[in-house]
């Protein structure tokens, strides 16, 4: 028997290419930031809903782009069936939108927060499978649920601890009319997904592309001018307002742009965390009327971590009832990137605040009975399930991260007391509890409060 | 264009056999466990993990039975590498800890709740996607991570509300050394899956199948005793250690279900929510030392909703380090299912506490004003999008289950009142707030408190 389990080949615990495990203090952190929106979301009414990780194939093709398509995880399952592996949230949330509509009412709200896959060239760094996490208003065109998007998204940042971000919005009908204008209207998506270059890639690169898709110099003169407007909303809607020439639809961006400006602002929303920028119009032909990118002012060149808009039809493909809508969508993994660059991210593989050391053997019961009372006293406390050295016990507490290590040996139940010890500092202090295991807990609790390395 | 849409068609909403899409109150349900498992789960240092989606196919199928290599999801990706889609998480778990031991450090403990999939029979009113909520500790063979586990489980039912819930647990090793004692060690798998019927088929079925495997009639009799053998732990242990006679092996499991008996009391879980039951074998032949199963007292039928035990080693065919361990997994599912059996779910389709009624469309901004106040406050709240008829609006605020809708019209503005009405009972009552949004949102605070629906 040995000799056949030692011969018995192993099979290498490799994941697939783009594919990631997830380690708990990483684990840990992305619980964080979802568990942050969920109550954001929550806040603002919005309702969870989840769909099938697997969609009949023709729902999944029927709205993607060429891209998407390629990039679709797609097989015959047992029952001969075409399936694939859902690429986004948008699209099952159209399909279920118009399955369920009768049933939920309009106005719906919903968040979907979930893994989706993509059959990706990883060379640029992104992962196969990722999380996103989507909240949509649909079933109303009414300008205040445009504006309750971007307080859902400064009430978002807000609440993660991010101080320093900056929604930059603006409304497709901008662009829109001014094309109307110049008779580009036809050739509206191309034009708009050079203008959307225009951070990156720079004017002279995006004037070239303009002449190339035959854009006149005068007009792709207006166009730049236009997309390079960036500031403060009420300046710039003065300014867009003169640019935008005086195309109804123009003014009709203008005008909600400006809504939106003025119900932000009375929701008490400080000056600066919003800023008109016309240049942005977001790729998607989908969009028809704001649009919204959210940058990490100390780390521009990350991107959005958090865009979307509003658009006329969410779900023509499955249903004739128009619904409209607006949303947007966190990125959690390029998020969790930014905050882990800018140090914002605690050091801990644990949940737990306290590592109880079991050192006395025969006082099993005394610690499950202490362990118990900081549970209840809402502690979340690691036992260590062996009475091995105290040192061992310690060295583990401080690899993992837990705050607090507490301490009680044959010595100490003798005395009715207990050693806190820090594990950032290293300093430990006693303190008396005489056999009550509550008290015991109560002071845990309090002490735990104070250490500045438990946030969360 | 009025004509090509009309004309175009469109594709039927409809989800895959077996699949299912989770409605808001279905969604939110869902959530409230998984947010309470998390929760116990973290309470004693169980660290979240996550791993892929799909694995190589060869990791998969490495352990699955002839069953659930059926099952699984298969085909090959655009890398022209075979995959599957993960059918357990224990599977994951053991690929994951054979990768990642040397960084995590042992003992470990994780917690992963996770979506899985299996092209099962439908027929049985099975699903082909569903999430299970595993917790295992490896790395340790003490007793004390076995009754932590056990626990575990106690809390989580008790921090669920479920009132009356019996833990059934046995040790493997009690029938293990009858079947030696028995001469009947080779044939211990299909003899204790037998045995594992007892319950569901009742004593004759049982024998009968003994009987046709060859399992002489004494012997049997024995076995089915032993079988039998169900109730309070101290009384129970000291009848199975005469019925499992003198074998060393049996000696372990009586000693360690004696151990786990103790500990549990010590840690103040109440008498009677644990039952010793030696008919408990579990149908793995994976597991070697305790095994546990957790039944609704008021739906024995159900089956177990929680269920678990000690294994020797978790991932031998990923790494040649022995990996011993102890663990469960909650049947998030079959659980939902039983508590909306006993009408246990509240039934709302919103997480909004607080319906704000748009009333006077020239106070906006006050409106946002109040919503930003109540949200700061820590309340939910849904404000209707639109000025429509205040009827139309509380129509949907009693469909969707808010417990609570605020109406402040012209009236109610020019006199700094509120009207606040209990949508359950349909009552009114008249507040008065003179403008001062927080102190609106502290008096709906308070009385949201109050009302018995608003429990999560």
């Amino acid at each position: 028997m040995a000799e056949s389990s030692a011969k018995r080949s192993i099979i290498e615990p490799r994941t697939l290419k783009g594919f990631r495990d997830h380690l708990p203090a990483d684990a840990l952190a992305r619980e964080w930031v979802l568990d942050v929106a969920r109550r954001v979301y929550r806040g603002y009414g919005f309702a969870p809903i989840d769909t099938p990780a697997l969609e009949y194939l023709e729902v999944l093709t029927g709205k993607g782009s060429e891209e998407t398509d390629k990039q679709l995880y797609r097989f015959t399952d047992h029952g001969g069936r075409e399936v694939g592996m859902r690429f986004d949230l948008t699209v099952p949330f159209a399909r279920f939108a118009a399955a369920h509509v009768a049933r939920l009412g309009l106005p719906f709200k919903r968040y979907h927060m979930a893994s989706v896959w993509r059959g990706e060239n990883t060379q640029r760094g992104r992962y196969r499978e990722f999380v996103q996490c989507d909240f949509d208003t649909i079933g109303t065109t009414s300008g205040v649920a445009d504006l309750e998007t971007l307080l859902v998204v400064h009430d978002l940042f807000v609440a993660l601890g991010v101080e320093s971000f900056t929604i930059h919005v603006n409304d497709r009908r901008l662009l829109a009319g001014l094309l109307d204008e110049l008779g580009l209207a036809a050739r509206q998506t191309v034009v708009l997904r050079s203008l959307d270059k225009l951070a990156k890639a720079g004017r002279e690169v995006v004037a070239a592309e303009l002449a190339a898709q035959g854009v006149a110099a005068g007009a792709a003169e207006r166009l730049l001018a236009m997309a390079a407007l960036e500031g403060p909303p009420r300046e710039l809607l003065a300014e867009a307002g003169s640019l935008a020439g005086g195309s109804a639809v123009a003014a009709e961006g203008l005008g909600s742009l400006a809504a939106v400006v003025e119900g932000v602002e009375a929701a008490g929303v400080p000056a600066g965390r919003l800023v008109v920028d016309c240049g942005i119009a977001r790729g998607l032909d989908y969009y028809t009327g704001i649009v919204f990118e959210t940058l990490l002012d100390e780390l521009p060149s990350l991107g959005s971590v958090c865009s979307g808009g509003r658009y006329d039809n969410l779900a023509g493909l499955y249903t004739r009832q128009s619904l409209p809508g607006v949303g947007g969508s966190l990125g959690l993994d390029r998020l969790l990137a930014g905050l882990e660059e800018l140090g914002r991210l605690p050091d801990r593989e644990t949940p737990a605040e306290v590592f109880l050391v079991f050192f006395d053997e025969s006082r099993l019961a005394d610690y499950l009975r202490i362990a118990a009372a900081m549970r209840s006293a809402g502690l979340a406390v690691e036992f260590y399930p062996e009475p091995k050295k105290v040192g061992t016990q310690l060295k583990l507490a401080s690899k993992r991260g837990h705050p607090l290590a507490v301490v009680i040996g044959p010595d100490e139940f003798a005395s009715g007391t207990a050693q806190l010890k820090e594990m950032a500092s290293g300093t430990s202090t006693t303190l008396v509890w005489q056999g009550d295991a509550d008290r015991l807990a109560a002071v845990v609790r309090e002490r735990i409060t104070k250490l500045p390395s438990v946030e969360r």
